[in-house]
This record gives C-alpha cells, structure tokens and sequence, in this order.
C-alpha cells in the first residue's frame, strides 16, 4: 500500500472506528461522556410567569415619565403562591423566581423604585408589558425533546438533566484501552537506572494523553525483543477495544511487532503516512479491537495520537466533534520544513495588541525531544504541498491540552 | 460599596485566592496538577549519538550524486552496543534510537538505499554530516533543570516525568470545594416531583463545573429558608477552601445569606459586579474560605462560576494561566443589548471559508434558560461601553467546556 494523506488515513481511522455499546451512570459521573437517550422535560420551566428580578410586580400601565406611587399590597418569594390580585395602583413586592400575582403584568427592579415613608414605593419611569418577566414554559415545556442523542455532556447539560430529574443517564460507554511499549534499549519507570537504556517516556505520554479524554488506559508494560513474549502480550493487547503499540512497526530488519500482529489475526490497513514527525504510523484492527502502531519517538508517538487515535475514541465514546479545535495564528517567524508530507510543528501562542493569536516555534522539532512538545500551546500544520511558511503568513495552530486557558482575562481585549 | 466593573471583580477575587498546599502523588494522577518543585535531568538524552531513522549509518564523505556501494559490517538495533568501527566504503545497518558506530558521521534512510544481490547496499545521493543523527543530550543534559515549579503537567509533561523517572511528583494540593444551594422554592434530584416548585440545577451544573477543572465538589444539599438551618450549612460549608452560594444574595427581603455570613465571621468584599447576566454576585472571605454568592438563575450562576469562581481555583491549584482561551469572531448578525455592564452572550461558533470563526446567538438571552447555554461554544463578551455589536464586527468570544473539539479535521482547513 502507497504512503497515505493525513487525511486519507483519518479517513481510514474513523471507518473502523465505531460507537461502543451503552450504559447508564449516575449524574455525578456524566461529565464528559456523550448521551445515548432522548431527554425529555418533565415540566413546565418556569412552572408559571415568574420575576426575573428582585423588585416590584404591578400593572405597566400604570406608570409613567412622571413620578407614580404604589401601595406594597404583598410580599411574594419564590417558592409562594399569591393570595391577592394586584389592583391599579397597587404593586407586591416580588422575589427572582417568584410567581407573578394576578393583575400584574410587568416587575420592575428594586434598584430603580424608591422606598417611602408609608411602606408605598416610588417609580419614575414606565416599563413595557412583559418587563422583567420569565414566561411560563419559556425554559422548556413539559413533555418538550430538550435533549438528543449524541449531545456532549457539558455542565450546562448536567444542568439540564438536573431540572428535569435525570438522576441517572444513558451514556455511550467509554472504549477499553491497552498501551504497549516495545523494545530491549526501553527502561521503565520502575527499572534501575542503566545510563546506556533509554527510558520509557512513550506509555507514560500516551496514557495522559487517554487520561485527558475521560478514559484511564492500562498500561501492558515493555515487550522485549522476544517473539513469544511480544506475542503474549499483544493478545493481551487484542482484548481491549483500542491496543497502542509504540515502538517497532518501521520497516526495519528487527521489526517484529507488525508480523507477529497478523500471525495473532490482525488486518493491517496502512502503516506509513505522509507526515512529520510521525511517518511509521500504523493501523489494524480485528473484529473486536483498533489496532495503532506509533512510532518509537516520543514526541512523533504524541502527534500521532493527536491525528489518529484522539478522533477514534472519541468517535467511540460517541462524540461528534473529534477533532482538536484550530485557530489561525500569524506566523512570528518563518517556518522552513521539507516538502512532501504535512508537517506539524509545536508552536507557543501569543495574542497581538488586536487580539490577533502568533505563533512561534517552541525550539528544536527534532522528534526527540519531548521538551520542545512540553512548551507548545499547539501543533502549525503546514501542508505537505510547501516547503515552509513564510513570516507573517496566517496559518492553522491545533490547540492540544493545556492551551485551553490563557494569563490574560477576556476583560483586558475589551480595553 | 458601589458596583465593580467585571475587570476589578476579577482582581479582587484574584487577591483573595491563594496557591494551597503541596503534596505528592503518583506520576498515574499527575495529569492537570501543577508542579510544586523542580525537576532535574538524570542522565543525557539520548545517552549517545542515535539514528533519529531505520537506515544506515555510514561516511558522509564516502557519498556523491553517483551511485556509491557500500558493504554492510554489522546491524546495530536500539538498545545494542556497536562492535565496529565504520571505515571507508562500509556502512552499518541502524535502527532508530540505535548507537551511531565510530567512524560513521550520518545515517541515510533504508527508503534511500537499494539493497544489492551481494548484502551490500546502494546509495545514489550524499547527505551532510550528521544526517539524520540525534546528539547526545540533545533532548536533555544530566543535571540541567527540565522543569520548572508553576508548570501545568499536561501530557507532554508526564512523557518528561517519566523520561527523568519521576514516578512520583510534588504538586499544589487542589481546593477542597462545596456547594450549597438555598430556597423553600427549590426541589432537590431525590425529591418528589411538585409542580410548583423549581428543580435545584444550579448545585449539578457548578458541580459539574468544577469536576471539569479536576476537582470533585461536595454538594451540601438545599438550605430551606430557616435561619438556623442555613447557618449550619454555611458554617459546615465554610470549612473548605471554598463554598459556593447560590441564590438568597440579592437585596430582597428574604435574604438571609449575606447576614448569616457575616454572624459567622465572613467579611464581604463586593456583592454587585456590573455585568449580565450575573449582577448578584458577591465574594467573602474568612482566614480559611472564600466564599461566592451566586445568583439562583442557572445561567447566571455558570457565567459568574466562569468569570469568577474559575480563574480563583485554578490560582489556588497553582496555575498561572487563570482565564478561558479566547477568540476573535465575527458577528453573524446584530447584538443589541443595553449599555452599562459587560454582557455575555451565548454563541455557537462556526467557521467561514477562510477558517475565521463566526458568532450566533444560541437564541433566547434570558437568564433562566439553561438550554442555550448548553448549546453555546462560548461567551461572547459585550463591553459596558456599548449598547450593542453590529453585525460584521470582530469581538472577543470566551471558549468554555466542550468547546475544545470541532467536527472538521485540520487537514480540511489546508484545502
């Protein structure tokens, strides 16, 4: 099979990659996950015409330009019911959330009425019907679909779930991931310290990278150069919905993982794409399982994910969005890579006095070095039909985990 | 006190909130803690010159554009010593992470050989001197500080940890949070179903807020409109490092919150910021707590919970980045809102053919109606100066929870 697009490859990704089946979790655990139900609203929201302010409930019409008295005739809170009908001339004072009493048709707020000194109010100023009032329904009716399947459960949407009694939601179910480091020169965390050995950093990366999705991965440790144990432990490897294997799928001559992945019955669907770093990728899959080759370098092993692996879970877990968000950023500095494959390039992020996001490389993109990936807010994708971006071109950043918040509030764009 | 601009809200609750404690946890739950120490290198990285690619290691000088045959001495796999030293016309088969052999000065890629009848190879191009090599210590030296205290552990992060073997890390202890809400009018998700009541969302959708930043919130129920029983819950809600309110903090008659707290010692430093929706928002303090008062309106309360309560606990967890990402869009159509507080409009986020990002409405603004907060990608932020955005104009939007993914692939914005 020739060398695949980035996009080609994604492509192939998601056609094997499917929604697992569903389950029901309580709503303290929903965060995150997708919904696999209708929701529908069990009530009116608001129950009745409620105040949105804390103020006074009374007829619009009465009021004017002019300075108007009004007789206080009840107090109403929410969680009342009130016992009197506003009459002209007359107000209640009301509550946020409170029932509108009969015979009013507007609130106005506390903050513009003045208190006198017979326990009346003063108001000088007209409203509109309607002013300050929340509409019987206007949240949602009773009976009313408020939510489908495939939503993303956001606070919002536990929110939602909450006011129309969803203790317990069904959710599609998150898929089982394994992750297995190859290679005799690989030192585990737990290992003595042997200066000649390199050590694991790639399970470790990777099963961050999985934690940040809502999903905790088991790690299978390190297969060795050893046929029957990289066996062993890839079948291991094939019980979960997802095995990422990293290390050992170049076309090198000690290679054995991607052999030993079709003796265990595994179809292999590519394992090269046009990309940088990150160009020994591979994908299988059996019946059951995804299969992800990535390749041995740390950082190539995390943009790999990014690409491939990141948008098949969560099109497993149920999600529609799947990829990282992008912005454009205008390029600091220029950016020279060799053509031929799409290149991603870490890049840290800066706003402009216009609020206009820059991107600068993060130093030494050699694929080894993990630090380098550690400073990056995003990944520059620069298309694998150029040889380099010019300064002050405007080009796409990925946003990837931690560039979700920023130093400054949104408040100082407003200056 | 008079009103607070959001700005100077922000700043005030920013003085009150302070980094916590540190302790020490396992690499495996490191993930979006904050470091508390340094971290040092402990060996070089990579220990040795490597091949950065499966090839062969050989003499730089030994090639030209001609066609150069070069017989292969020995294969060299990663974690292997080399037994020879290369001399001129040899080259050593290299895997990736392999030991470059004395006497070679580059690698060549396998794809740019051919591989002769005799085991030898061909090579029909020269490359420079250090082709395709990673330096020793390239990544990191022995002894250099690799990270610094204040570092967010994002999954890159984690690949570094674990590359200095630090399976074990000093973080900032995270805020201990709870949540209480308040009002006879509410009905709790165990409760019996009455239609006159309003279903409690607010404590679900803040605790669900907070689980998003990694904190798992403790909800103290409802407190009823009896004095005695709302100081216990607060009392109880002020041994943690914050309590969030939400409801009773208006100026209504009703309410019981802002005295209650201050007969249990808590000094009040704001309860109005000029903003919509979201007004009612006040902050306390005791030695041990900070305390927010949030609307009861669950919109309201979010967006207070984003401005406020959000960059607050992310500061007490040691980050630095404090705020929601945010982007410039372009308005779809007109916002009309009145002047006088910053307005946070909900908007959905899509793409133009350019990839620039544009803002609509989510529909109804009223702050009741959670629906289109759940449908919102993020806050359009509207400043007090203005009494509206026309459409075409470029305004800041804030980024919040669910947000972070989009449906296209970056690969469709290179198109």
């Amino acid at each position: 099979m020739s060398n695949l697009s980035v996009s080609d490859a994604q492509t192939c990704v998601l056609k094997h990659a499917n929604r697992r089946s569903t389950e029901v979790v309580r709503l303290q655990e929903a965060l995150g996950r997708v919904l696999a139900e209708e929701i529908h609203a069990n009530r009116d929201q608001p129950p009745c015409d409620v105040a949105a302010m804390d103020g006074f409930a009374m007829r619009s019409g009465d009021l004017s330009d002019a300075a108007t008295e009004l007789v206080v005739i009840e107090d109403i809170k929410a969680g009342d019911q009130p016992q009197k009908t506003v009459q002209p001339g007359q107000c209640a004072r009301i509550m946020t959330g409170a029932p509108v009493p009969a015979g009013a048709d507007a609130v106005i707020r506390v903050e513009d009425t003045r208190q006198l000194a017979d326990g009346g109010i003063e108001i000088q100023q007209s409203v509109a019907p309607g002013n300050d009032i929340r509409l019987r329904g206007e949240g949602m009716r009773d009976g009313q679909v408020v939510l489908f399947p495939g939503t993303e459960i956001t606070p919002a949407l536990i929110g939602v779930l909450a006011t129309v009694k969803s203790a317990q939601v069904r959710v599609y179910r998150r898929p089982r991931v394994a992750i297995l480091a190859t290679g005799d020169e690989l030192e585990d965390l737990d290992e003595a310290f042997d200066p000649e050995k390199i050590p694991n950093s790639n399970s470790y990366a990777l099963m961050a990278q999985v934690q940040a999705l809502g999903i905790e991965p088991v790690l299978l440790g390190i297969a060795r150069d050893d046929t029957k144990q990289l066996a062993e432990l890839l079948s291991q490897g094939l019980e979960f919905d997802v095995l990422m294997v990293t290390g050992g799928t170049s076309v090198g001559v000690h290679d054995h993982v991607r052999p030993t992945l079709e003796s265990l019955g595994v179809a292999m669907h590519f394992w090269r794409v046009e990309m940088r770093p990150g160009h020994p990728v591979a994908l299988g899959s059996t019946e059951r399982a995804l299969v992800f080759g990535l390749p041995g370098n740390p950082v190539s092993s995390m943009v790999c994910f990014e690409q491939f692996v990141l948008p098949a879970l969560r099109r497993m877990m149920g999600h529609t969005r799947l990829f990282r968000r992008t912005i454009t950023a205008r390029l600091a500095h220029e950016f020279c890579v060799p053509p031929g494959r799409t290149t991603f390039v870490r890049v840290a992020l800066e706003r402009d006095a216009s609020g206009a996001y820059i991107a600068r490389s993060t130093g030494t993109q050699s694929s080894g070095v993990l630090l380098s990936m550690a400073l990056a807010d995003g990944l520059l994708v620069v298309p694998a039909s150029r040889a380099g971006l010019a300064a002050g071109e405007y080009a796409t950043v990925q946003l990837i985990d931690g560039s979700f918040y920023q130093s400054a509030s949104a408040m100082e764009d407003e200056q």
